[in-house]
């Protein structure tokens, strides 16, 4: 195949051993797609560390009976527009609604807004999902 | 109002000082609000830790032109459907999607997910964000 | 008692019992006990963040039977004498040892030494305690 | 050399060629090299992951000057002297102190004295490093 490149590694007998009963545990298809999956997730941590474009999302989890909540929420999305992919909205029940915002920029800018809307009174948690927007990540 | 409890804390004074730094780079309302905030944000991390009932989501980041990714992935959603509440895609490029799953169930069931889809061919990333039901954080 | 702050705080009804649970299961004195410690633990993530001078442990374990590896260990260190305070050293086992870098500087120059230090061929871990010089936390 | 298994890895071009850029910035030695460091890193997060025997080190900060403060950081010490290695002191400055105790045991319990340390009146940090006993990393 096109584009793939071949080369040999050499492991440690018992370090190889306890690499494939990881392999196994975690059902990767074989040694070469384990070591792909190990590479790509350190190159994403990179992306984060290096403040590179990045993508993720922050969940929120809030009581939307709260008053001017949904207000500020969506005034304070508008201000990061350039940010912000998307807005999912789930009703966990009577009470409490949890919203996902998908994002993509820099980190520091999306641990900004994160911050923000952590901010707003009536929200109950807000966290941040790093993940990447895939262009660097072959 | 009804429904609030009102007592006095004592800080040192040099403490309460970093604490209204605090409060203001952070853009909390007022002390109560940030105290309010802390709290929160530390019985969330004990849900987590205690195996309670949680919400939270997954973010994966691969390249739909790989044969049979989406078929794999439909296919293990539904083996874990109960913990599934929905589905978000979003298309970054010409190349690579990005999916939310948002979840409800036990952590250790929400990771064992993150685990099994990160496990597939092609998927360059898979993120856990850890967020809450919001029924037991008031 | 010179120096405290004494100020009031109001809280849901149902929050205030969630954080009394919370402080009796962590063995907290008391509610300012409390948010003392919940203060100083956002303030010192607060010193990570913002890159301010802040102390921490690194930890390393390695067989020391590997050739060069101490010699490279102690090379290494020299380099980063500012940064580092001590060194403790632990024999785990007959070939496995333990040792505690504790360092006091930027976090990104702690980060920097970790990253050289499981660098080194035959460095099983490296791992990076966040902690505070305690100057800035009252 | 006796002891290495010797196998064929093959990579996408453009993920053998990001893979290669990270063990420059890394100054890992070589391909094998990195792969080694990249499976040692999953298997000791599997190792506290499973609630196996690891070691770590708790890192604390505070004020000796707190009265009672360092009789019951030794009280308890010693009630958790099986999980406990070692214990090192240094003095950051005048007021603040900071102690290294070393542990070797169940992740849980780690967390557990962790918690207790954190508990006390005075502490203004603990910090929790996450490492191996080397016993079963080769």
């Amino acid at each position: 195949m096109a584009g793939l490149v071949r080369f040999s590694v050499s492991l440690e007998k018992e370090l190889s051993g306890k690499f494939d009963a990881l392999i196994r545990k975690r059902k990767w298809q074989n040694r070469s797609e384990a070591f792909r999956k190990l590479i790509k997730q350190e190159l994403i941590e990179e992306e984060w560390l290096k403040n590179e474009e990045v993508a993720g999302a922050i969940v929120l989890v809030y009581d939307h009976h709260r008053r001017d909540l949904l207000h500020k929420l969506t005034h304070l999305q508008h201000d990061f527009s350039k940010l912000i992919l998307s807005t999912q909205h789930i009703h966990l029940d009577h009470h409490n609604c949890l919203e996902v915002i998908v994002v993509k920029g820099r980190p520091t800018d999306a641990q900004r807004l994160r911050d923000a809307l952590k901010a707003i009174k009536g929200i109950k948690c807000g966290s941040l999902a790093a993940a990447s927007t895939g262009e660097r990540i072959p």
